[in-house]
């Protein structure tokens, strides 16, 4: 039996969380050949050493490329997009995929998404159909229509996909696979020793201790805006001098730098409050630092996903994810800093939510991967308009 | 009073024709200063001089961009495309529009609409919502996704934006500018002198008799099977060894080569044979060609668009047009010799059609230029899904 | 024993002719594992199947690349070159040589000279140190300061490296490879029926007969002028009525649209003089083309590389060669009508040259080989300044 | 009187430093229409806001450019100068210079010199003819090899120049233009407040105590190997306690990441210890350091070039300048801690040296901007072979 040779593209260190249940699922299954090819800003120390993790992950990487320019403007985000296109072109003509698949909504996904379609290769599109807020939405749309094949997360995003004219045979709603990986782990309430593998920088977080979460990415539709609101979040945060805060650096989208900077001068004047950042983790651990944090603060979206399954309270602050579906552990705030003190100290006080099943209970990856090796593969699209 | 700058991206000599009364239009609209790019294979003299007739038109063209790879492949067309978004972006950073407008659907439109979206330039499409076949459907959509103001030609098209979860507030029903470019021709009934300026290669045409008109593009989602398919066509209208065909060039998808290949070969070996061979004519002239055709053989849209005004009796070829919305005029076929010889044989024995108004009647540039100038300017999209 | 990686990269018809007989011995070789890169103007069907060619001569091609812009300028002479970079420094990542050869001083050249020598792997160049005129000058030498180990074709070549700079150590003087394919050719003198491999356009060709061989490229530093220039030698030839004219098209330099253009109206307005026009020929064939020519007349580097071990009479048009080492075959015209005329009835008159060996004797391929197997490796230079 | 359009492309905070004197002529000069394009690391917010310092010092800049590729390795730096050429080739379309001006060796700087040459633009090199090491004796003199007009910065390399083959008639040695820059200030021995202006990060330093300066690129062609270098370096300068240490980021080469890695570890390990961490100095800020430094270490070519002038002992490490010709202030270490730490005692006992004029006496701005206002414009080079 010849086994089908599926491409995944992943481009974000996020991305990869949200699809490691699936990739373990493709790695196992007798029926494909992964060819795994990681992107852009995976590829830079700066977010992480994210290819080693994936690499101790057990998978085998069949290409890595790098496509970011630097020098932070929407400007750059455009043409790194382009090179995208260019380096990922050359990337299927070598590895010839049968299929492609791209996640989610992140800009450069759209290279991937024309790389592939452009050149006749059926591509599938996992998490498709979501509503959020920002740039995101055009991509998020836009890779839809590029898209033969779709793994949307929850039911109101299956049906919007319905809905936008793609043909309901073409779409599979398993939920998200970055429930399968949260499912999964065994003592979802301790942190374990492995968290000592990230030194990070600042003071030393004692995991037993409340901490705060925050995780803040820019917003490339309010470009220029970053500095003013990641400034907002941690003088919020600084506030509750008694807990712990546990802060992420930003992804690379348009406006990072500014967020980047903001995050450094506040670390530069706050030496002694107890702030401990962070570039990376892989993502058990940090299902377990979501779990375990008695408020998320920021604007991740895995707030949102993951933090409805666990019941994490969440404040989310801004635009970025305001129309996603969500769950009741979130609690929306504006880039105001005592609107953002005061959702916290709620946040707190209500505690723990309960798990909700929004996208999906857990078996994503194992069944997207079955569905990725046997759904007819065309590149022609029969739409439902 | 502050003109607004809006910038209308042009890929293609067909694209010209489709705008060419917006193009006037914006140029004389008192609060519009209008940025004419001009770009792709509309820089490619095999492709004809298409940047002189339209200077000669009067526009003044604020940047012309040379982003197409050679070589005729899939891959170059992605890669292509890659490579004009880094273009356009830095033309974008230049001209600092507050508007883009981008035309239809062609490959590389992609890249006008990923570079103003991605730099929130509010991005206008016109000629969304449509349904051909083919990778354009695709490409289509997905601008359509990247768009906030659209301007479909047809009320199917308008529906169809609707359903697909655009804002109807942002979507303007006013027709095609081609029919309004058709609308304005004095005497549409006589080829006039002008077309003496395009020489061609092959047997001299006389325009006061009958001939039939051949245009036909490779299908890219068929790739490798166009030389095959011009041949069909070439060798169906040889039979019809009395009436004088005149054929133009390709355009420049992927598959270009092969179908230039193919009437490269077929003229060779045809000397006698009383083709034409014609690279590219200006918009009016080639309305005038098209309606005065006692047939029109081959895949173009035009042949649908100006054709169900004109009444042109049409032989729509293969897949390319296959759903596209249209009108009485065309009758369908496969690429079968045969097929296509009855096909041609059935429509000159019926003879003109009918006037239909499925693409507006004819005041599309008008009105379109008057919403580009006054519609409030915004690149956060509110769907209505 | 452990076969050390050879990744020679040839970007144009006429290279490979070049170094064909290099390419042989290092295929043959014990301690090589030939890597064979083919890109830029070799890849496009325009100038011939060369890929077609090369593989029937029995190469592996390790990877083809498509990089040219096009678009006819200077301009986009220059991006296709940064295209080139980008192309073979992913290419270089993924076949991992340890010695790069480059060839001569086309422009695209420098993109391999900059991407092996900015990766820190060593670079070999062949026919370095040569004078010729044009652009090509400033590249040839550039890519000398690039390169590590340096392989001339002359003495006085050899001797201007030495001049440059160039470590005497590091310099080869085993004379060029095209000449060792001239001597392998047993009838040097009849012209078999392999020629009818290639169609071609125009007239008939007896081979039999006498006839002048054209082939005339443009003078990038005299971008814009290529039209006038290729038609005065075009009318100059026609003036032979009775002697048969091979014109070969023009390489992919800047300003070939133009020098395309002219012969393609020349030969519209002449279908009936004896001119017939080729795309190309395979290095053998065009070997015997050129020795059995009664006169050969353009500005090819042949006409004087292999020109001066066949005898061929040349007439040497323009600035393109005006300063490269040549044999007692060459006979220098401007671009004027009757100079050129006057210049081809003299050489005509005179017939056929003494054989020179200032291009070596013929046993360069296997010599060269053998110093790419054997040379230390290095990309740290040492110069004797 | 028309202005004759010079187009300086700076792509490095040092190079800025190395012509500010030039640019300053050029910009009062009668006959000189000044076009500074910036881009590179210049725009790069990481290696210091340089665009704000050049803005402020009175230029007005005509095009910045992004085009550095994130991802520190040798390929990325390969691709970064292939992207180069494309912007630049933009950039030269558009402002349309006569005459471009590039500045000494760095790998970015090929792509001005290929934009320019491969559009027959004329082409100055400031700073040709140097030895030094590492990749930039290629890049330093291919770029000789494509210019037109040379301004070497010493006897030595105008000799080299000639040598090398290039026309000595368009060899002006007038000193560099750096020297210029040093005599025009004021007060060097004394670091005034404007020092306050850059806050860095570290302790503080008290600049009228003791200092030594640390300023350490990596080493491309020993790619991999700058991490354990600078930690030799650091962890030497760590032992000399009672003095305090400035460090200066290193510029943007392949291996920039290492380097840096190594001092962000060292700065969180040795928080206590008295170094202070700088990005970017203006040009004369920098100037009143290095001249005020009991030490300078590391590998910056400034050591070499403003430290003859300025007498400052400096310790030189590695391959980067080991070629270069350099005055009595001079001493070479290896890698080695120990050998680092003995040489600088050495010269800290020593004290400051003489006065040295190997780099001009402080005229060659003006000079330098005359003959690129008068000189003949050719990019058609006589070389004297």
């Amino acid at each position: 039996m010849t086994k089908r040779k599926v491409c995944v593209v992943i481009t974000n260190r996020a991305s990869y969380g949200r699809v490691k249940a699936l990739l373990l699922a493709l790695n196992q299954h007798p029926r494909v050949n992964l060819q795994l090819v990681l992107g852009a800003s995976l590829m830079l120390s700066r977010f992480g050493e994210a290819v080693e993790i994936i690499k101790r992950d057990g998978f085998t990487v069949s290409k890595t490329l790098t496509y970011m320019l630097e020098g932070d403007t929407l400007s750059t985000q455009a043409k790194s997009t382009g090179l995208g296109i260019q380096e990922l072109a050359s990337v299927f003509e070598d590895l010839q995929p049968e299929l492609v698949v791209t996640v989610a909504d992140r800009f450069e996904t759209m290279a991937t998404a024309i790389a592939a379609s452009y050149m006749n290769i059926p591509l599938a599109h996992i998490q498709g159909g979501e509503l959020s807020g920002n740039i995101d939405d055009k991509v998020r749309h836009a890779v839809t229509k590029l898209a033969d094949v779709h793994f949307p997360a929850t039911s109101q995003a299956e049906q919007r996909l319905i809905q936008m004219g793609e043909n309901a045979d073409k779409i599979f709603n398993y939920g998200c696979p970055s429930i399968d990986l949260i499912k999964a782990i065994d003592n979802l309430d301790s942190i374990d020793e492995r968290i000592h593998r990230y030194s990070g920088v600042g003071n030393q977080i004692n995991w037993d201790e409340d901490y705060i979460l925050m995780l803040q990415h820019p917003v490339t539709t309010s470009f220029g805006d970053g500095f003013k609101q990641i400034l907002a979040t941690l003088n919020s945060l600084k506030t509750f001098t008694n807990i712990q805060k546990v802060v992420l650096w930003p992804n690379i989208d348009a406006g990072t730098d500014d967020v980047s900077k903001g995050i450094r001068i506040f670390r530069e004047n706050n030496y002694d409050a107890n702030f401990h950042y962070y570039k990376n983790f892989e993502p058990e651990i940090y299902a377990k630092v979501l779990n375990n944090a008695i408020c998320a603060v920021g604007n991740s979206s895995s707030f949102i996903r993951e933090g409805s399954y666990l019941g994490t309270p969440v404040v989310l602050i801004g635009d970025r994810q305001r129309n996603r579906e969500h769950g009741q552990n979130v609690l929306f705030s504006d880039h105001d800093e005592s609107m953002i003190c005061s959702s916290i100290k709620s946040q707190i006080a209500h505690g723990k939510y309960q798990r909700e099943f929004i996208f999906g209970s857990g078996e994503a990856g194992v069944k997207i991967a079955d569905q990725l090796a046997t759904e007819p593969l065309t590149y022609i699209k029969s739409m439902s308009y």
